[in-house]
């Protein structure tokens, strides 16, 4: 079971690896601190890698799938089945994510975690359907415990085996901003108001009519408080499984490029499970959904990118996955002051 | 002489194919503006190249390199040596923009524009030395009006010699954050504290000596106010050669990537003799340099990234090139709604 993968999640202070990939970056040819935030993604690159010349290696996009109990009460501007169309968009190359990983040299994988479709197995994507999609929580539980369970495993499980050192968590699944305000409503404590945004698109009708949705499922999982309990309640089959995939890829020590709004919301549940998750994650951008910018501020991170995207699918993580790869050859390829003879300010010591 | 080319910088309005890119990218296969503003990217993108199928080509980064005579005033906190060391860093591939070029595949060329050594030809050096180095602004104008303009026509010449469809613009200069400043102070009217930050790292007491210094070279030149005398009085070799390598890459509709404070600082001046320029200028990021946030908001533009970076020579430029690559891929290789046959909210058209 995937919790007995907790323990296995180290803590990643390494007080000489961290002193020693600060020095290098301090006598690198440039002035101190001077690459600002990709100076502190080399240094969480190399602390997960646990090297000072850290290589990114063959990155893989996780695209997991699902649909939601809540997409018939009208929580999404697109129907259900769009959910199914976009996986084979996603297999046929046409979708923003299939292009993006095409171009930075990403192995994509779809993972249908419960697409209420049965879609036909082939190269690209991975059937582990746990359920076909999941039920309307203003009934009762999104998932029961085992349903969530064997999410989480599966993702946890496609995560194992996939090779390379980074993974990219992207989803699809019409009705999943839903399920992500919930959680995030739930996880955190901010009004629910906060915690909802357009999704795809919706109008102002549209979002007065979400927001008693969820207003209703969150009265019928007031008593919910534990995580796993939540994230089951109120949850999808694909943030479950991204729940386990980031579990695993932690344990692991894999880099975890983290999408937005909703792979984040797998993210809040991972880290309320272990809060050393967090040390393993990169998050690549601030989404135009209007609760990510409180979701991230209450995990304490900053994102890479803000370019006001909203569309999901991993698209953001794959824009942002250059920036992974610059900070690596920043600690892997540049010159030093000295290697490079060049001078240095009076009050920076000169390389050891 | 350069200027003749400001009658060749069109206007870029094209309705038509405004529209048109408009229309492909709202039935590509995403909700409407999803893709924020990579979207954005995507139309300027086609509107400088005429295409609705956009590619960039043999991308050149260009690093414009000078000295400045206000750098023995103790306006920076590294020597003026440190201008040909790290040009000599570029060509032998161990600076930050040598390596984030070879990581996206830009062709680095370094042009001395004024630097105070001599540095021997070599492949990737283009030494185009009008003088070596300006000198100082609080005694006389930086550059005589022959030497600014013999420095504009060599940046102009070096566009024109390049191949390609884009051209991104870096520098390096020991004391350019201050010429930087000054243009700015001048051409926005914005007080001086506004425009002067703490440029390679200056403490307390260094940015105010530098304030104090600056503050003496725009009372000497206050009664300057035409955009090219301004560049003479108080600019730099280097970016008064990126003003002539903007307006010939402005006349040539390439894309312009510009990197961050100093390279805003020549579009700055290029745009007030020219504001079609703009048209063709994508902002790279938004830098830790104090004034930056304003000269971008006096242009009335945006940029991509908001790293916290201060390094220059172009490293910002290159940080953002995959997204202009993305921009264009999302053009030309995305499906559309009909051609993946997925489904559309009702309220938006079905593609034409």
């Amino acid at each position: 079971m995937i919790l007995t993968r907790l323990d296995a999640i180290a803590d990643l202070a390494q007080p000489a690896l961290a002193a020693r990939l600060q020095h290098l970056l301090d006598h690198k040819t440039k002035p101190l601190g001077s690459l600002g935030q990709l100076e502190a993604l080399a240094r969480q690159i190399g602390l997960v890698l646990h090297s000072e010349q850290p290589r990114l290696t063959q990155p893989q996009m996780v695209v997991f799938a699902a649909d939601h109990g809540l997409a018939a009460r009208g929580v999404s501007a697109f129907p259900s089945d769009v959910t199914w169309q976009m996986v084979e968009n996603f297999l046929a190359g046409g979708a923003a994510v299939s292009v993006l990983a095409r171009q930075h040299g990403l192995a994509l994988t779809v993972v249908d975690a419960g697409v209420a479709r049965d879609i036909a197995p082939r190269p690209g994507l991975l059937v582990r359907k746990v359920a076909p999609g999941t039920a309307d929580s203003t009934q009762g539980p999104a998932m029961t415990p085992a349903q969530c369970e064997a999410a989480m495993a599966a993702g946890a499980e496609v995560v194992r085996s996939l090779p390379g050192n980074a993974v990219l968590l992207g989803e699809m699944g019409i009705g999943n901003t839903s399920a992500a305000a919930l959680l995030m409503a739930k996880l955190t404590g901010l009004p629910l108001a906060r915690c909802v945004g357009r999704g795809t698109g919706l109008d102002e009708a549209g979002l007065a009519r979400k927001l008693a949705v969820l207003e209703a499922a969150l009265q019928r999982h007031a008593d919910v408080q534990a995580p796993l309990a939540v994230l089951a309640a109120v949850g999808g089959l694909e943030i479950a499984a991204m729940c386990g995939a980031v579990l695993e890829a932690a344990a692991l020590d894999r880099v975890i490029v983290v999408d937005g709004f909703i792979a984040s919301s797998a993210v809040l549940v991972a880290q309320a499970l272990q809060p050393r998750v967090l040390q393993r994650c990169v998050f690549a951008h601030q989404s135009d959904e209007s609760g990510h910018a409180d979701m991230l501020a209450h995990m304490g991170v900053q994102a890479l990118l803000k370019l006001n995207l909203r569309l999901g699918e991993g698209s953001g993580a794959a824009l942002a996955w250059p920036l992974l790869d610059s900070a690596c050859r920043i600690l892997c390829e540049m010159a030093s002051f000295e290697s490079a003879g060049v001078s240095q300010p009076d009050d920076v010591a000169p390389a050891a």
